[in-house]
């Protein structure tokens, strides 16, 4: 699908433009056009970005394949951004996915480009349909606006994980669960992942904020900063929830280890109250003491008394002591 | 609420002004002037800042929005300042809150805005009104003395958390107590959470020190100097108890580790003291050595004195070899 | 093996050329000469590369012996490169392995020498002989086209390792065999491996991208800029392995810890079921309770059906108490 | 106490200064002044430096209070350094302990102070009173050697700490008891303290080396650059030590672990022995085989030798079996 | 022991130089002079240093005294190297040891001073007397050469190190003995020397092959630059062995829980099949079940039947179960 939006320099807007008129509206720089391209055929794409614009091939080429990390080159009369972004309502049990969005911007125009459907650019292109005060700023505008509306996304979904950290964390405190394991070991995947996308995206924004390129203007660069701060927040945002990944899992080894020390000193205790009396009975069993074979003193009544008491003294000792060393605790 | 404060070029001091007289002291440059803003409504706030003192919107939408990572940003005729400061009152065994504080100085003005009491302003407002030598200095010695109070208030807080570690590793060595290990881990979060805050507060003071904003003056550059080291400081030692809370950690899992290991040795001698002479007894319990059975060697007295000796020097004689293990230290 | 394929000034194509001929091809920089030198004579190598290349002895030194660590060497006329290429087709269970190109490039021509197989220089040879528009970017054009395959190989290896490790995690859930612990550390020290061929490597390129070498031409820059772009990524995807390795040993410690966890508990539960009710067993095996021992009352029926109740109900009531501990699950 | 020592520009030593002497002495920049301050009341010491040397408020305000982290400050005419020195005698078993010196070094004079006796500076001030070529150098040279018993003074105390680590190293394999623990941990608190200190000291000497203090003149700086090479060891030696505590309680914990290991490897072997032929016992013990019951067989002699061998033959079986398997060892 | 080796201006070698004959070759710039002190009393190479070379006191200083970390200080019209080579025939069981050389290089002359036999600088002596062309280059080639001997000294010891870790670490697989650990950890402190050597040392080569010092001339840069690659690499290698250290320590952790893991096993294994029947026989053994007890039905055949079957069968469908469970692999 391809779309088309265009301010005339009499601030008029259309949306249906056809390849001529585009033509048309791209050679007057008091125009403001962005298209965007979303999911549409290689050759459509290229033949567009190639003829019509006339961007360099292997710009073309960084923006129709994959490229995974973000960047910003500078082509003299146009940038070429690759930016990734995060579709915020993703379910988080799986892995985090996050989506490549290319953008050519130049003096008057922006072109973005992207495979799936893209929920800040359309929000931003809603906006800006309704709030023509966006269009003043020219192209930059554009960009901030859209740059806002994915960064937004990404503290969103930052937030969202940490929200969910703190409560597997409470969670593992009452019940290691060992599935809880595989789940915070997906997280740590994804935040993995999603550190390697905004170090470099913070770092194209530095540049943009910076002022490196000329084609943005200098008024921009205010716009621009403000957004490098929301990913400068970001990152240390990632960075702590990686630390905290750890964390959990220094929690869940911790309380696993607490449980099976007090399942041994279950077995310890058991062990240590009945093996020594258990003897005793074992002791009397055996086939000295029947009648008949001179041991009638082992057998006799005080005899069992004495043996009686011990068998019901000994654990109730054997308790007290154990209690002391504060293993029932 | 809004209060200001004023002192006029013939230094007098006002602290009730209308809105009519503040506009007229802050023309003239010779006058300062205090304007703190607590948690007034968004739109009283926003009226204020942009009709009075004409501050430009971004940075307007910057103080009254949370933006949790402090910064400077220099506005040309004034700074605006995201701060953070702690309240050392607060309850230590939840998580460690610190509130912003966002400051716009210029040459003869500083306006305070924050959304809680705040502890450290109210004592630099409290000081202030009491010694007009503050505001010789002008609006760079009125910012020099908050930070400087903000500053004691994070130092006393990391005192307190590093007495609180202090304690509970010679708490853990005497009793690995498994609460003491949620305890660990909310200070942990804690100090993360202050590290995130204390990094940029740093950075901002060294910009205030290196003497980068014009509008503060040369003469400042010392004293924002002497409270970038306060900050230095803070930062180590953050990174410091972050270290401790590491150890505690480690020392937790050791003392668990040895009580386990002890708990196993009780295990081991019992049942490697018991379960042999058990199964001699059990040997003896056997009905092959019943009257008559032609196994009356077996069951006579010798025998008997014999079974009845091992019985006795077995367990003594383990418990002589278990001691040389070392098992029963 | 020695093959030389050279381009006249006039575009024709030659692949056989006597030591002669190179020698006048060499004269006129119009020409470009490419001179692949694959597993000769150390004296062979030797004589060629000094006396028809007139290369420095330290450059040749450093490309006829391993030198294992990538780097760049400037030496006026032409460049010597150490790099390092990987194999994707080889054996990942055992240890990843790198062979060694070096590459002197000049004006108009590159001398590539290796002492194994190049897979990555085959397709690239093979492709400038089909595609003579190769050539007519020179000798920076040829050195891009090979840096370009080597890159892919790489970032299919990292891939393979990366789904390998994946499906390891995904296994250890449900089997923590050690043997595939062995076969995590393999993977480890090839990660490692890959770390220190990749860093240096990464660095060249961007030497190359920043056009520190005039011999390389202002043009190239931007295709190598393309291809250290390519390393960056590569350097990130390996750092990232590496910390999936270490993820990898913490699942496989805390999925044998849980395994020990319920082997301990099902030893307890056993133990806690039956040694109370073997002491009551042994108990009323005691000789005490004989016929004409003045102890009918002991094995009388009623106290016979009173220890049967016990003997059924005491494990029935120590299941649903261990239930409620959570031992059971 | 406050002593002072005095060169006049005749090369005679005084030691005993009036007020006024020392007025005098001050005035004439060929004289070399040294005045040691030790644990005087806040009042007086302020009254000297401010009155008699004219020292800037907050430089004075720095070295009467405890700063804990070392620092130069360039007040022009004067250098101000917050120093920390240790004392070597001190107990190591406690946590280790370093003192404050605070030092005001002008052209012509050096101000120590300190609030309690200081080792270095004692043996610097006799090595002085006795050598009077030290004099000769200067300001600077008083500050060299003072700062070279300093330096002395930590390297002697990390040489003790690390052949206490190594000691204990050697301890824990033989016998890794819990108290060794807690006393690590103390160290690595000392340890981690030292370099808290150490870090910031080696600044110092770095900016002092490097000449970046006119005051000090361009001669002193290859002394100074001797002392910073120490300190500089000495912080590599404080990471190493670092490092080895990591170590040690690694090995600690792998002993104990092996220590369990071999404990429950005992219980094991006990069960299995025991546990079989116990059964035996008791299947032998059942009522079923007596007397009249028809079960004749059963107790029959034949039987009973089969069962006798059973009960000794089995357990050797298990012990070669075991030992196979390697739990013997 | 003191060796002299002087080429003369018209390429002659003397190598017994008296005291005379040496300051007479000194004089003049044209002759090359190497002097190597080797465990010469203290007094004799102060003179020496000093009285001959007129080298400065502090220079000597470091030379004379043991300094461990090597350095180069710039003294003007001579150089001072503080180096430190290892022998690598050394016994790698006991500690790692490295030995120092101080090297002074003039404009004509070398001085070597250590205090035990250097097999490194003794490969040099010999090679540079047989081979005059190593003369020809003057000092900096003497130098050159006697850290190229160094570097593959160095480089031998890491791969023997390298092969001894890998050698461990398949060890470990098969059999965890607790006295690698120790050897680990011994090699683990060597490893820790060794970086604190190499990383100085590799900065003493990166000023010598950036041309720092004029004295060594613009030509002898480029070897330089050779050796400093070596040591580049050599760091590189420490740090992976460093690396590999842990991983090797993981591998013992692991492989000892697994088998502790195994040893558990067997002793629930045991437990589980003996112990309920164990009970069921110790049932049978209550003289309940007396000849004239009445309760002959319970002595009677068929329920002896039963119960044999019951102790057959139950052991074997444990067996079963456990085996489903995977605790007998």
């Amino acid at each position: 699908m391809i779309r088309k939006m265009c301010w005339t320099a009499d601030g008029k807007l259309k949306t249906n433009l056809s390849k001529k008129e585009m033509t048309a509206v791209l050679k007057d720089p008091q125009n403001l056009l962005w298209v965007d391209i979303c999911d549409e055929p290689y050759d459509e794409s290229q033949r567009l970005l190639s003829e019509d614009f006339k961007f360099h091939p292997l710009s073309i080429a960084d923006a129709l394949e994959e490229t995974h990390i973000p960047k910003v080159d500078n082509w003299g009369e146009y940038l070429c951004l690759v930016l990734r972004s995060i579709n915020p309502d993703q379910d988080l049990k799986g892995e985090v996915k996050t989506d490549e969005l290319d953008v050519f911007i130049g003096n008057h125009y922006m072109v973005t480009y992207h495979s799936v459907a893209h929920h800040a650019l359309d929000r931003t292109w809603q906006w800006v349909l309704k709030d023509s005060r966006t269009a003043d700023g020219g192209a930059p505008a554009l960009l901030y606006r859209l740059l806002d509306e994915m960064a937004d996304d990404f503290i969103l979904m930052a937030d969202q994980i940490d929200l969910i950290l703190s409560g597997m964390e409470d969670q593992l405190f009452d019940n290691p669960d060992s599935s809880l394991l595989e789940e915070l070991f997906t997280y740590k995947r994804g935040l993995l992942h999603l550190r390697q996308i905004i170090g470099p995206q913070r770092e194209v924004l530095n540049k943009l904020a910076r002022g490196d390129f000329k084609i943005l203007g200098d008024e921009a660069k205010m716009y621009f900063r403000d957004i490098y701060d929301h990913f400068l927040r970001l990152y240390e945002i990632i960075e702590n929830l990686r630390d905290l990944t750890g964390s959990t899992l220094d929690i869940y080894l911790s309380v696993v280890n607490n449980r099976m020390n007090s399942v041994m000193k279950t077995l310890t205790v058991i062990t240590t109250l009945f093996m020594p009396i258990s003897f005793l009975a074992g002791f009397f069993g055996m086939n000295f003491f029947k009648p008949g074979e001179g041991m009638d003193f082992w057998t006799s009544g005080p005899v069992y008394y004495v043996v009686l008491a011990i068998m019901v003294l000994f654990p109730v000792a054997m308790i007290f002591y154990i209690n002391r060393k504060g293993w029932l605790k």
